[in-house]
């Protein structure tokens, strides 16, 4: 199961998920004026980020609106780098946040569970129901994918619809309870399943709430860094181990930003990526 | 305002929005067995089917999933269908679902209002609340561009989630409700807002319900055809006028199927749009 994988992963190198959310303006100078195409920019930049990061982080998270706002040629970047996670034998989770009717749903499991697009994992947003999650399952029985589906996001207008009261039960739970069920289909040797949530950083009480209510699911913690969440608010969570990964994606991809335009890049986003694995680690402790 | 540019498209030639949810064995053989790429078999296929119906309907909605499925060159084809529909001077869907925080729907916004994936409405998905919805407004203000939000989807697995009970309303009237707020910004000269909504066809009941709270509204209908919905039940929710198009994918572009493989099959394509406009004008006398 790829969630054994992911565990592994975490608790060997760390917990730690590289959002790369690469815009052109994150790019140093020296990559950013060079002669090449949009294409090999957007790639050499992930690329240099995966070489240097990949001995002390769990997966690859790959946000697909950033390449998509740069057209077609940001699509063949994307492709490139899930091809290039896989060729270093690390994890790739595709936030597509893809939520629609189960013959859509067909679609962009082909989509992005094989072709140019594939991906280990996949964000998707349940919204529309068990019908727009079950399409993905065959791949998560057969050909080693998971899935992580939004619960409970971290952003201000999370409370418009995910608090909304159910008798006395907010919204954002009762997805909690469809993720632990439909799960429990896929559960691997480590006792997570390869149907886990996406549940932010920056209310920490809600989410050991889920947590002791979804004792089989991973998590894909978002929330950390530029989004506000710090080592601490993960004691808690991991209190009886790792159970999830903690994204971060601004915090370590633009970690060079007014230091230097030129190749030491990665330094600072290694540099980062130390700071944030010793930061978890205090917590963890 | 695109919204009062397709309220006349609606009410001028018919309610009709054909699907463009290509797949590669809808094409008829003679294409199929072509020595063309798949970009090109793709491509063309729409090109012939927006070719003989731009008279009969409203606009093109364009559903990404399928092309995606195809890689880099299905997108190349989506990329180019979308030009396609623009130069004939037709209003286009791109029906993407959409939805994540500020910084990603801004990515979005820019991906799909503009350059190679530039459409005239997308689809979103609220279920993130507002500031996942907000990035979108400085195209319906500056650009003439629209949206349309998922209300109340007509899948069966709807029930998981759209039809839980907040005291005593479910979630769908939630989001009917903030469709309502939040439309009213960017409402045109025939009181319809580019803010609109997609409501299944498979619920007449809960429509009218929907519609009576949201009289600026404009509509995204799916569901009809392949997915149940018939002319009859658009008999009471276009009783006052049309407020909304009404979507067919299947139903329109796979009328050849069993038929032809050859260049006739977009006669039966023109056909079945034709049956479909008959079908609704009957019941909207």
């Amino acid at each position: 199961m790829i969630i054994d994988r992911l565990y592994r992963e975490a608790v060997e190198k760390s917990p730690i998920c590289v959002g790369l959310d690469t815009k052109l303006e994150y790019l140093p100078k020296y990559l950013l004026e060079s002669d090449k195409s949009i294409e090999e920019k957007i790639f050499e930049f992930n690329k240099q980020i995966i070489d240097n990061t990949f001995d002390l982080v769990a997966c690859y998270k790959v946000q697909i609106a950033f390449y998509e706002s740069l057209g077609l040629e940001g699509l063949k970047a994307y492709s490139r780098t899930l091809k290039y996670i896989k060729e270093k034998g690390k994890i790739s989770i595709a936030d597509i946040k893809r939520g629609d009717i189960s013959s859509t749903a067909e679609a962009y499991g082909k989509a992005h569970f094989q072709g140019d697009f594939e991906a280990d994992f996949i964000t998707i947003n349940p919204y529309m129901g068990i019908d727009s999650v079950s399409p993905y399952f065959e791949y998560m029985d057969n050909e080693e994918k998971g899935i992580f589906m939004l619960i409970r996001t971290s952003n201000k207008g999370s409370e418009d619809f995910q608090e909304l009261l159910i008798e006395d039960k907010p919204v954002f739970m009762k997805v909690a309870e469809k993720a632990n069920k439909w799960g429990k289909s896929f559960i691997g040797k480590e006792g997570f399943s390869s149907l886990g949530g996406v549940v932010g950083l920056t209310y920490p009480e809600e989410f050991l709430q889920i947590k002791n209510n979804n004792p089989n699911t991973f998590f894909l913690i978002p929330g950390y860094g530029a989004q506000g969440g710090k080592g601490e608010d993960i004691k808690e969570i991991f209190k009886d181990g790792i159970c999830g990964v903690i994204n971060s994606s601004r915090g370590i991809i633009t970690a060079h930003k007014g230091k230097t335009e030129d190749k030491s890049f990665v330094n600072f986003i290694r540099q980062n990526t130390l700071n944030m694995k010793e930061d978890i680690e205090n917590w963890q402790r």
